[in-house]
């Protein structure tokens, strides 16, 4: 389902890829708005779990990412049924902020359908902003590059 | 938002409103399917509402009633900016389980949308299948009517 | 569901109500982040609608306002069974290019939850970006004020 | 994605696969149910792609399969991040109508987390009931078994 190129210093960049549902498109004929934000989703997760843990993991953990910003520029319609790669990678990383920028592609044609970023906070178990612990952070760190 | 009907030993069948968002809608240019399955919810939480009490408010207190089943036979499409009625009763209530039943009207012309059917059991505070405490379920013997 | 302030040179702001589903949660127990840009919707809608138009008119007349940007701040969770206001206004007018501007507000309690902007295209008959024509382009032209 | 199995004249069972969105849970912390009705979608569409054509390919031809009536059983919770198997074969086939059944299982543990049907009428270039041309009925016969 996933790719990824990973080498010392370069940043990764990690492809998501899925295909449209019936159900995300809208009477438009082409998938609606939102559901691009959910790819995202989509995106970061399938990154994180390239470096080697799932933000399941991080929430059993008591750990969370809730996002605090969300932006999105689209380019061209994604249509039903098409496979779509959502390329990840991370565009800022602070100990208790991490962000990340997406670029959403059709696979078929590699035109470029949609780019953004989502922003989140660090939650620790307390229910408060927090610094990452080291384990999550480290591969965050070395996924952003130098 | 809501309407009801109540008469003394009659049932009691709940009028939910709401307006088709674009959101809703596929390539078909209809409502997909699975957002009735949604706008059931949204009757059934506001015929609890008509009853006295909030869904929240039963969650709050350590009770769900999670879906066990769920039917729906399609007619007529709901289409973008419909408004559409979704009317809501109690088809049975046993102390741990309960269906309702619901007819899914477009306001406009009357006509029915579709039909169905969601049965629910009681969870309890403890995660297992209980007895809706009497607050809750008097409410309801009532509105299944005599 | 709405309600509007309109004097003679003033912008509009409009507010539509929403409440909020249960399949709009997640399990942080807060709602899904891609809801709001489905409320955004919702808000641009009803605040058309509150100029004497539907967008549902524009596009049987073979008009379309497409999305090409969206972007959202999130401050406070919206929670289940809120009651929600989708507070919309246009912050940018051109011939062939919208901007709607919102503040999502917890009903109860006054809270910002989250403010954003969507930005639109003009699409024509011919699936090409064109102007607006006056009808629909003459109120949005007062409702943005002077 | 996905596999199946087919022999000369045993009916065939397809496996799709997806792995559960966080946009998928709700506040019960498992995933909210109408999403499985979205999940057959996936399951009946990989079906036809394993019989060899795509049905998207169907409605560019001018046939659509619309949805008359869904029905879902659920018996365990999917959660968040489990891969999900949909099981989908075909439980009944006239020229006119088709039944797809479904299976939905968690992949790590096997166990069978909803099983259900649904009911497609057959949908022509003209907009009404028609028979499915052989092209596509030819693979579904096979399909269905003997």
């Amino acid at each position: 389902m996933d790719s990824s190129n990973q080498s010392s210093c370069a940043p990764v960049v990690h492809d998501a890829r899925l295909r449209v549902r019936y159900a995300e498109t809208d009477q438009m004929k082409v998938v609606y708005h939102s559901n691009y934000i959910v790819w995202m989703e989509v995106g970061r997760v399938e990154l994180l779990r390239s470096l080697g843990y799932s933000y399941e993991d991080m929430e059993k953990d008591g750990y969370g990412l809730p996002v605090v910003e969300v932006h999105c520029r689209y380019r061209q319609p994604a249509l039903y049924d098409d496979v779509v790669l959502i390329r990840t990678s991370i565009a800022q990383l602070r100990s208790k902020l991490i962000r990340f920028s997406y670029q959403i592609l059709r696979e078929s044609s590699g035109e470029l359908l949609a780019e953004g970023e989502s922003t989140h906070m660090v939650k620790g178990p307390d229910g408060k902003v927090t610094a990452l612990p080291d384990k999550y952070m480290e591969p965050l760190r070395k996924a952003k590059g130098c």
